[in-house]
């Protein structure tokens, strides 16, 4: 009912009479008149005038599910919101209604995490509304082996909406972080359940520093913010990245990883580059010259050799 | 307590006075009487003989954790267990556990499951106290590209604990049903919870068709009690599994996957049998003739062309 009543007040060019919104939505004016005391609590403002009706002036900086939900235009991804303000870990939580049996596209997020996570299980730090934090629940029919590339898609997937939504030359390190200038600005974590024979469901995580201040994010990191200037509104921000992810998963699922990957290396800052990497017995070094149809690094060593890498971190020699 | 209790009586060779008990476990002896009225309700029965003691003479056959741990004799595995009379599935219960973060060897067993699953999103029947429902949380350190390994592990684990206990003609129909005689009596599930680079947990479920009677059991199944013509108590067979398991893994662990190879195949069903494998676009028929190094199963066709296959069910034609 809540996203009933926004919406319809969003429709209407002028005033909308509770009258109007009684009979449209089969509901008491009573009871509009608590939900539009409800939303005023959440933040919003909304011009009541006697005869003429109510009329949304201002919208609060919220993820609320019914402003992503308006004008989204996707056909299944965030379809099904869970909104919280405050969440121990947004994967968590979507890995639970996978388990559950969630909607395909159901996407948590959240103002603010407690105890958010990055890959190989570090913290993602998520200061309360100034970031994206949310994890969206896909069922791939891919099998187990082509998972990884998944993760490829997002980061292709997300470079490209943030490119779109604030102009800044996104760039997508190896494997899937998204960088402006070099510094990270978005961060995607791949989370898999699967029997041995098919895939369950995946869980893709992204946070990404919206309005984030340079004293709140750690070293090398970066947020639209500081790059472009100014501030954003979160709302759209996600509306695009779900549009977005929306468009390369039927690619991906249409076409397989070749349109993917081409992208991908289009939008790489990683390839050209000197990285290294540091295993538990020894350290690679070598320049990455290619992404390999399958989704791994190729890297090119000093004495010749062809090293492929399909997990772990590549620090940026150049970069450090 | 109730596990201390049971197991001081258990280590007792005679009766068991209550002032001991008192003393060993700093409990009053009004509380022993509690613990041992509510074993009675279980199942138990105690003989209380007033200045003697009490003294167990019959245990009810129930998986009751600390009658599984009495004796259990492994480092690891089984140390913590979760039982339930009735459970939706021993499975979902054991990935909710792996994201709480519950320890390596952690087990849930359940004397019926109301939703138990199979591989492939199938049933797996459950009746009330007549079988093994339990899943094992595994934290691997192997990468993702190697669970499925795990898989004929558990199956050679499994297997070999079977025919300890039963003296049973247990085979391994690939990848990981446990037959006697062309039936099955035990089949195994593996799911994972994964990062792309690193495995989080994999939960182990086995169903063991035990004291099952012919008319519970789907067609082609069989259970242990049908071809030793006996009654089994359930106990042993799980602690024979635990210590079967623990095992392997350590020679997994240690040695990779050469040694689970050699010991699969000898004791396969699948091997040098014509099988056929249905997929949405083709139909295969061959001769499965080998494992390989990977643990696909490698299979001539007519026309001498050989298919490796990494997953899927395989039909035995001679058994069909």
């Amino acid at each position: 009912m809540q996203e009933r009543i926004i919406h319809s007040l969003r429709k209407s060019t002028d005033y909308l009479s509770g009258e109007e919104i009684s009979r449209a939505l089969n509901i008491s004016r009573a009871g509009i008149w608590k939900y539009i005391e409800e939303f005023r609590r959440q933040g919003y403002e909304i011009d009541a005038i006697p005869r003429r009706g109510y009329r949304i002036r201002a919208t609060p900086d919220k993820l609320l599910p019914w402003e992503i939900k308006f004008d989204l235009g996707t056909k299944i991804l965030g379809h099904n919101i869970i909104y919280k303000e405050t969440i121990v870990s947004t994967m968590d939580e979507a890995v639970r209604l996978g388990i559950e049996g969630a909607a395909v596209g159901t996407i948590v997020c959240a103002e603010s995490q407690t105890k958010g996570r990055g890959r190989l299980g570090r913290e993602w730090v998520s200061p309360l509304g100034k970031g994206i934090y949310a994890s969206l629940l896909l069922r791939p029919k891919s099998p187990l082996s082509e998972v990884s590339q998944l993760t490829l898609v997002s980061a292709v997937a997300i470079c490209e909406a943030l490119r779109a939504v604030s102009g800044v030359d996104a760039k997508i390190k190896w494997p899937n972080d998204i960088l402006i200038g070099g510094k990270k600005v978005a961060g995607i974590l791949t989370e898999l359940n699967a029997e041995m024979d098919r895939v369950r469901f995946v869980v893709i995580g992204f946070g990404i520093n919206v309005n984030t201040l340079a004293p709140q994010l750690p070293a090398h990191a970066t947020s639209l913010k500081l790059e472009a200037k100014k501030d954003f509104l979160r709302v759209p921000v996600v509306q695009e990245i779900l549009r977005s992810f929306e468009k390369w998963l039927d690619i991906f699922e249409k076409d397989g990883f070749v349109s993917i990957r081409k992208r991908w290396k289009d939008l790489s800052f990683t390839l050209g580059q000197k990285v290294k990497f540091i295993e538990p017995s020894r350290e690679i070094v070598g320049v990455a010259f290619d992404l390999a149809p399958d989704g791994s690094l190729l890297l090119r060593q000093d004495s010749g050799d062809i090293v492929k890498k399909n997990s772990g971190d590549a620090l940026h020699l150049s970069a450090i």
